[in-house]
């Protein structure tokens, strides 16, 4: 249990017997004692530490108290603290707290939700270096880089009549060219981060009777960590997540598909095609002991475009030459029956994903939020302007005007200049107690 | 995240990087850093801390990390952990160890597990006053008293030709039989101990239509917290756990004896019978608004012995007269359609209950566990046997032998004496990691 604010110190004092006498808590001290109420009935034996803002989690004072466990236990020990006046946190207000009072930016408080949510190592890893401020310093960089153009542009706005001199302005054009440049290269990281993040999703399709579900129990049978079946935004899918050769899967199991089989070009392949629309990957699984037929060239053309494996299923049962378009595909034998080339096809996943190259993922800053990627986008649309502008030779107002915007833009990542509304709907989403 | 044994602290200093240099843990100080991977990379940022033994609760040296929570950072500072050497800890196993290292006796061990298990308030508070120690005291000063006696009898042991005299055969007998007093006194606090514990059995019973599912839902809907559903230890009944007025019940749905309304003395009165024998209050329910007829009776024989209150159901339509042997019985006239009379109703039940008066639960020593209980009989029998023998002039070893039994027994409740299958299976009704 934790207690934030100028009265936690008293709040503590108030319900905590040390074991030994004590005359004030040390800071980040653990004390160990009794939780006692004023009628002088003991609670629970516990460790508690005071912990002195602003070396704290919200930078404010902070008692932790630290119970045994049990329902009962804790609700009695809660109750005991209201009654002493502090109020019931709401979701993520520590962690709001700690933004408000500047420990973490928006960017570093958000990955700490991210953080606790995150389903597989490598977004863990990510959320991490969010929260130790990697893409907060990024940023930093880039409004710098903004504010001192705006600095010099401004110096002009005093003086309406005059132009900016012409080295200045090519040097300005320059700044922002890289300056757009960097915001580019981090739009570009948005996929990738995403995926890092919200696992890569992955489209299971083929004709009826090619052994789609059987496959899809391989694949879960070899995952390191079956996190979860949800249902799948539509009532025809649903969605396993699955943690397999370190990268976090989405298997959108294509029950609703099934009707690909339809000889006409019908809703099932509209349907289909869809769904392989919204996947970063689909796995067509085609019966390796027999000759491609118009059922799988259907369903074939319900993936194109997207980047795709040919999953040869009953590989074991001899296979048969296969002929355009089936043969350009990067092909997998396996016998989803037997659970063999299940893990060639694992690796072939991983690649097509491209997680075996890059690095980046494990080094440079990237975006996986969409929020974030707005802001970017927003960055850059005025940037683009200030440069198109500038070089129309424009009026410095107006050149002040979208380096402003752009700043505002870059401000909402790291929270400076964040609606209220869109602050507590960030917040929202944690749990009560962080 | 909890580290016991001597290797705690090197462990935590390999995977721990504090956030300001640190040549050594202080003991008990919160320490603010990162864990980091022996390949350089951060798993999480921390608060960590080291106790040194013996000030730790298993009075071994004990490592503590403050994760930021979230399965999958856990499972990677917990796989960083165990590369380093430590293995995961059984259920129980630190309370485990602080009972073999001498921290918590037997009975104080086993309370901890009732602490995080108790589902009332008075249930905590006696498992709380049990950790803290009074039965363990309370059993300690029997022990002493028993083995004063056997010192006595002991010197005589050497001289087998020698009878004890007879002013302390007088004074022996006394002492040991004033230990059976204090022995019986606590044997008797067991029934309110179990239902402190596990709640108190409620059976309601009653001929069909006269509402007893209403009366069962109008509890429900006036309790502080309904624990939980769980199914009866036979078929054909459900409990359902609550906390009325501070009393834990166990309310037993009876829809197994519907079929008491038989109007022959048949199967189902001789199970109703047989479900109220082992409750410890039944809630006899009757229809107010008609005079009691044959399958009133019926149901007020099933419940014959056992302490019951005459729910009077419909009170709202107009009573009628109620003639023997209804009107013997504790009466409340209820509305439970309308949820009227609910509250004197759990009034008579914490009254017929005995915890309105039982003063006793609140503070003297209280033993609410079967193995308590056994091990007291068995001490029990050994003083009786004892002074039996020593009333007979029995031989100084035979009189020894008895209390040294005696002592044995009263040592099961400590800890002192309990087999080691015993403890074993004590602590695995623990959670891991407490």
């Amino acid at each position: 249990m934790r207690i934030s604010g100028p009265r936690a110190e008293e709040v503590l004092k108030d319900i905590f017997v040390p074991c030994r006498p004590l005359n004030r808590f040390v800071s980040h001290r653990l004390y160990y004692g009794k939780i006692v109420t004023s009628q002088g009935q003991t609670l629970d034996e516990v460790l508690v530490a005071f912990m002195k803002g602003p070396r704290s989690y919200t930078r404010e004072d902070v008692a932790e108290i630290h119970c045994h466990g049990g329902s009962v236990v804790l609700r009695q020990v809660l109750d005991l603290v209201l009654e002493r006046g502090p109020r019931l946190a709401k979701p993520g207000e520590f962690t709001l707290r700690a933004f408000l009072n500047g420990r973490l930016d928006l960017a570093q408080a958000e990955a700490v939700i991210e953080l606790i949510r995150s389903r597989s190592d490598s977004a863990a890893s990510l959320a991490l270096r969010q929260m130790e401020g990697t893409l907060s310093r990024f940023v930093h960089g880039l409004s710098e880089r903004i504010a001192d153009s705006l600095a010099l542009v401004e110096a002009y706005v005093d003086f309406p009549e005059e132009d900016i001199e012409l080295p200045v302005v090519d040097q300005l054009l320059a700044d922002m060219g890289g300056v757009v440049q960097e915001v580019e290269r981090l739009l570009d990281t948005f996929d990738s981060g995403r995926v890092l993040r919200e696992g890569l999703s992955v489209l299971i399709l083929g004709r009826p009777n090619v052994g789609k579900s059987s496959l899809l129990n391989a694949l879960l049978g070899e995952a390191r960590a079956i996190v979860t079946e949800i249902p799948g935004t539509t009532r025809d899918t649903i969605e396993e997540q699955l943690v397999l050769g370190g990268v976090p899967l989405r298997l959108v199991d294509t029950a609703g598909v099934r009707d690909t089989s339809d000889p006409v070009e019908s809703e099932g392949v509209r349907r289909a095609r869809a769904k392989a629309g919204t996947a970063d990957l689909v796995l067509l699984v085609i019966d390796g002991s027999v000759a491609p037929n118009e059922e799988d060239l259907l369903a074939y053309r319900a993936c194109s475009g997207r980047p795709t494996i040919l999953v040869v299923n009953k590989a074991d049962l001899g296979q048969v030459e296969l002929a355009k378009p089936f043969c350009d595909l990067t092909r997998v034998g396996v016998s989803a029956q037997q659970s063999s080339g299940i893990q060639a096809l694992q690796q072939a996943i991983v690649e097509k994903a491209g997680f075996g190259s890059r690095t980046e993922t494990r080094e440079s800053v990237v975006i996986s939020d969409r929020r974030h990627r707005e802001a970017l986008l927003a960055c850059r649309r005025c940037l683009a302007q200030f440069i198109e502008q500038g070089q129309g030779g424009a009026s410095p107002e107006f050149l002040s005007l979208e380096l402003q915007e752009a700043l505002a833009a870059l401000g909402q990542i790291t929270g400076e200049t964040t609606p209220d509304d869109i602050l507590e709907r960030i917040f929202e989403r944690f749990c009560i107690g962080k």
